[in-house]
């Protein structure tokens, strides 16, 4: 199983999470690529970073909207938003490969990410990106999303996902931010649905027992406590006898 | 002979210069990469016109300064700048490649390039970064720079350029342009100008010869009569019996 | 009548629309304010312009999205909206005085202008901000938009404009940009569109005659054409025997 | 005597300093503008925390640099720096006011702060923005420095202040932070140069005493320790009797 985790999005003066702390726990870093966070020199001590930890560097790529975070949807032209994802996962080969590693997967960002899930168009538009790059490159997906869908027909491989603190719907989707109780916090419990993710399914909010064939478990790396979190999550997962490690 | 011009400067609903119309001269073009000009949608359409017209594409980056056009200096740390123009190459290469085409040199931008003649640790930073993203990538510089010092103890190739509307000093620098009769702007003058440098020398401003060996000459596309000026420039190199090619 | 349009849209380096010759027609000049277009310094050449022309100068707020100059809908929090309002008029205002001049209306931008027309929580977010700047500055609106209701309700006045180039529907709204017919290319039509707002009509789409009630009739200065069209439009309501002046 | 820190730095999802900590210590807020740092529902809620605190709200414009936090020399057109600098004030009353407060003083950041002490042409740029926007705004200066030459040439009231953490020259300016023993770390000695300035002098690094006519101390709000160094100096000025208010 892999535990990835978003890094890399401090900006100038500003520091974002620990990344240094989560990098103990996860195998994959989704690195941010400088448009909704992240800028050039704090984007390649990430690469260096994960490099010495032999964790997987995956591009991170977002909307254009430092002000926003890239947590902000925005209505972009889909050829637009092609060449957007292109030139931040490009960008990120880069220092990535300065830092002597490879860029080994994408998964996009906060509103992106949550858009690609339903809007058909920009879902494509992600999926074309990715392929321009490097049609090899594995796609970070929610089961059952837009996104998982163009990027099985344009030949991607799409990586599903599971997140360590969220509830879930019966359909298998997640429980709206906006929902009670779409985030877990209590560790047992999230242990418990970790530990049930490995197994191949997930309970749903409502009780039901829902299959999902997660490759990669989700850890927060930006919320208080994110990194006692990740520890416990990776010390249960390799108690249970299975190996943490990239997809990729 | 090359030609050289810089293209893809447009920025949003912002058009900047006549791409489409230089393109019909010159033999390489210095595409923007976003820092000082240029988003990825009009830098993927500059490379899909730059690979249907066979002209060699370069990366052209600049300081982080949308609001100046890169045409401000910035004291910034010389890590910082390696890492900001190894972002900028790599994003270029992706939409280059994208496009059917490569990125086959570079040529640092505005501000970015005058202060790289003298500052010594921001010329080092630039050659740095271009070695770190591909040691054979060749880099347009002005003859007698410090970016030419250092390209050339890193181990890169530095390829000289000439400018064929700007008056050159005796000692074979640019005259500055405070300075008055720094800028050529007839272009019988202009066509006597390129004509010598193809014969390896530019008459200085105070009338001596001084020799210069450029293998590509720098024309601007975002004057008034820019496109003229670079047909002209065009017809007048082929009609001295020299072919116009990118030197890479 | 009123005749507004949008004008300090140029950036840095980049040029848009021929302010000068725009200001020959118009009475009043809706001032980017440096979130989807503008930098200082322009706003502040242009405010300088208007006030040399007795031009009324309106605040041009959109998103902070230079990138898409304000054209992409951005889903936004409210809060956040009113604070980026409040911050853009503002800033405007000291530009203003700078030149000798006052911001005398709000007009918002591209995608903030043609949310707000439906989208209430946005709506009341810049209603909101312009109250908070000065209670008795108008705001230009669409009839019959959620701007105009919550503008009212806060005890704005909202003031009501026409477009001199757009096709209408037979309830009043804009035809969208989308559909054929929506904006009108013939001097001619244009020129007798404009008379039947003077009279308090306009024809939709359909042929049917829908009253209108404007105060400003706004003119684009960034299409091609756009100058001669302004003049046109300037010359028929003064041949009519009607004053163009600010509504402010 | 008046205590001033620099607060509103927090920008998008990240958070700079702890502004409601200093906020017990400090009488004056040099509240970012949004050029350097600060975005506008940042800086309005700090606007908002300074009111209900009774703390003197400050402007804080710097260059526009949020990928260098202000804190990188720029070589901008003057008259491009006056227009930034209005801008910025200007927005920031905008927000002060709707926060039921006024900005009551300037303080240039970072880059734009050391520029202006020694170079002539930046200072009286700043000035006249700040003329422009109201002649009645102090400003705060390092003793000495270009800055208090052209704002008393330009009619400002330049208002003269130390750094509680920063030692000096003999001559009055302040050790440069590439020197060693440039900033006090140790408390006491803090304390001590507080007290010493509150009786008009300070001892520089060669242990001579410099008289000083300081009317603001400037204590830093962003170093680990920073919260408890504001305290203990505000603890120690009311302990020597001397009342802690702002100069404006």
């Amino acid at each position: 199983m892999d535990l990835n985790s978003d890094v890399g999005e401090s900006f100038s003066n500003w520091t974002f999470g620990d990344d240094a702390a989560i990098f103990k726990s996860v195998s994959s870093a989704n690195v941010a690529c400088g448009f909704h966070a992240g800028d050039p020199h704090h984007i390649r001590k990430t690469c260096d970073a994960a490099a010495a930890a032999g964790i997987a560097v995956g591009a991170h790529p977002g909307y254009r909207d430092l002000a926003g975070f890239g947590r902000r949807f925005i209505d972009m032209d889909p050829r637009e938003l092609t060449d957007e994802v292109v030139y931040q996962i490009s960008a990120l080969q880069g220092l990535a490969r300065a830092a002597g590693t490879e860029v080994r997967y994408v998964k996009p960002h906060g509103a992106l990410y949550n858009t690609i899930v339903h809007h058909a168009a920009q879902a494509e538009a992600v999926a074309r990106a990715v392929h321009a790059v490097d049609p090899n490159l594995p796609i970070l997906v929610l089961p059952g999303s837009e996104i998982q869908r163009v990027a099985e027909g344009i030949g991607l491989r799409p990586v599903i996902e599971a997140f360590a603190d969220r509830a879930y719907n019966p359909d298998g989707t997640l429980v709206s931010r906006r929902e009670p109780g779409s985030v877990l916090h209590d560790l047992d419990a999230i242990v418990e649905h970790v530990l049930r993710i490995l197994d191949g399914k997930v309970r749903a909010i409502d009780g039901t027992i829902v299959p999902i064939r997660a490759e990669s478990i989700c850890v927060h790396g930006d919320t208080p406590g994110a990194v006692a979190m990740a520890a416990r999550i990776r010390e249960a997962i390799t108690e249970a006898g299975v190996e943490i490690r990239s997809f990729a």
